[in-house]
């Protein structure tokens, strides 16, 4: 069940809004079993929904002891403190410690779409790239992950690759951060429906009319059906992704550049504009390999598996 | 001459448009002996030149086959081979296999601006800083160096860094490089320049219609003696520079930010309006300290300064 012998194993926890899940992870990516709960509400009911995910995982696996990845959908700082989370009431929580002083074991906790990053790069899209991958998480919001030089990103104080706020239009779309022109308030799921609303309350004829509530879901499923509103929306978005990208690409240069998150599901009518935008701005290609833009492959894994192997992987 | 006994000595060049500088520098970033030459426009007389400034600069500091750091103008692959100079006719050079070879010491060479900010870094105005740094020079164009869990991030072909090419206003001006918007476009001397420019051909009223040509350093000079179209443009300009401070800050989390380049002569005319458009844009600050802008040190020698000392630090 756990593997054969010899292989290095991990547990991986990926705590988000809705579900906490977890799965026994080897050291090549591969799940061997798996657990899930929804997320308790509570800080402390979570605390004790991780710990008994891990024992129900050990105790199936029959192994004891094994290190312990978390990715947290939230701000986490380089002590594994989740100093804050938009979707749960963590302020300031020391879950590192407290796993590791439950379990006695090693514990890395990290932000999300950070551990979703690196398991796209060691086990993902990215798995044949060597020394450096860019990730960008699109949903609801933007979550990012940059690995440079085969290490995590982290910042100074662990907010490193948070780039749904690289602000690529000032004085553009308000972001809830507080800032405009955030690459999360022009490139998300968010964005695609409001701009989608923006467009009907134009006047623009569409399908998208007769929704209750205009998201960037509903947007998606009206694109694929040819509603020309939906596409057009979605060209536009996907162009303010590849803007980013390119913004990112041109000062940063990453080996790879890898997308993921539900706006995959918009497939090429979101993705082929982005790339052409970014395309149509990477300076100095004649110079270089442009780092090609993938789409993730890991899916709602990504995350639970790249904070296994982070677990397995000290020196990253 | 050469320092107390057992310092590690490094011979730092800079290689700049105009001159190569080079000094004798020890492993606290002190210069110990200095030359300098006038930069040939021929590669192999540049080449020439650098070799003859090492061996002047052992010859009299009486030792031999030091380290040597290079900080070159230009786009720097990870091998030390310059693949671009803007200013320099460098076109896929192995400046660093060649000087390795004709000098049988180790070699290293980096872009200007990464060495320059790893001088800061170390031994200039982020020298009690652990861990991170991210650096801004903004001349008649933007350089940029990072430097994350003490490493200088290089990116996948070397170009890892070039802030200058950080898109902030997707549309906005054109920048040398293509795109619009950069922030070399927006907060650089040029940058000064133009915007002084536009504001006198829309009939702004200012001693600059006696200057021959508007360039940064005139706006800079005709703002200190109060010229209130002067003050102005350079208070817009800096405000551009902390949108680029902000968005790299959100988004990358750096410990501090250092801005060195001629536009320092400004002073707090264009770096008050810089920190204060930045600060009223950081995000999670209530999370975390809010990485302070700090004006570089080591002027002009940062380069020569920086590219010693990565000479030494291998690991960087």
């Amino acid at each position: 069940m756990a593997g054969t012998a010899g292989d290095a194993l991990a547990i991986g926890i990926d705590v988000g809004g809705t579900n906490i899940r977890a799965g026994l992870v080897d050291d090549d990516g591969s799940i061997h079993d798996r657990e899930q709960v929804a997320t308790p509400d509570d800080a402390e009911a979570r605390m004790t929904a991780m710990l008994d995910l891990v024992a129900r995982l050990s105790e199936r696996a029959d192994v004891d002891r094994l290190p312990v990845g978390v990715g947290a959908a939230g701000l986490v700082d380089l002590d594994g403190v989740v100093r804050y989370s938009p979707n749960l009431d963590w302020r300031d929580a020391p879950v590192r410690a407290e796993l590791a002083a439950a379990l006695d074991v090693d514990v890395r906790v990290e932000n999300d779409a950070a551990a979703a990053a690196w398991g796209e790069y060691r086990a993902g899209a990215a798995r044949d790239v060597d020394g450096g991958a860019l990730m960008l998480t699109i949903g609801t919001g933007v979550g990012g992950g940059l690995i440079m030089d085969d290490r995590l990103i982290r910042g100074n104080a662990g907010i490193g690759g948070e780039f749904g706020h690289l602000i690529i239009s000032e004085g553009g779309a308000r972001c809830p951060c507080g800032n405009r022109g955030c690459l999360e308030a022009l490139a998300s799921g968010t964005a695609i429906g409001r701009r989608a609303a923006a467009a009907l309350a134009d006047g623009g004829d569409s399908a998208l009319r007769d929704v209750d509530e205009v998201t960037g879901t509903a947007v998606t499923r009206a694109a694929r059906d040819g509603d020309a509103l939906a596409v057009e929306v979605l060209a536009e978005v996907g162009c303010w992704l590849g803007v980013g990208i390119a913004s990112l690409v041109n000062s940063l240069d990453p080996g790879v550049v890898i997308i993921g998150g539900g706006v995959l599901s918009a497939g090429s009518l979101f993705l082929d504009p982005a790339t052409e935008a970014y395309h149509a701005r990477v300076i100095a290609r004649e110079h270089r390999d442009v780092a090609p833009v993938l789409r993730a492959e890991l899916g709602d894994d990504a995350g639970l598996i790249g904070a296994a192997l982070l677990a397995l992987a000290r020196h990253a």
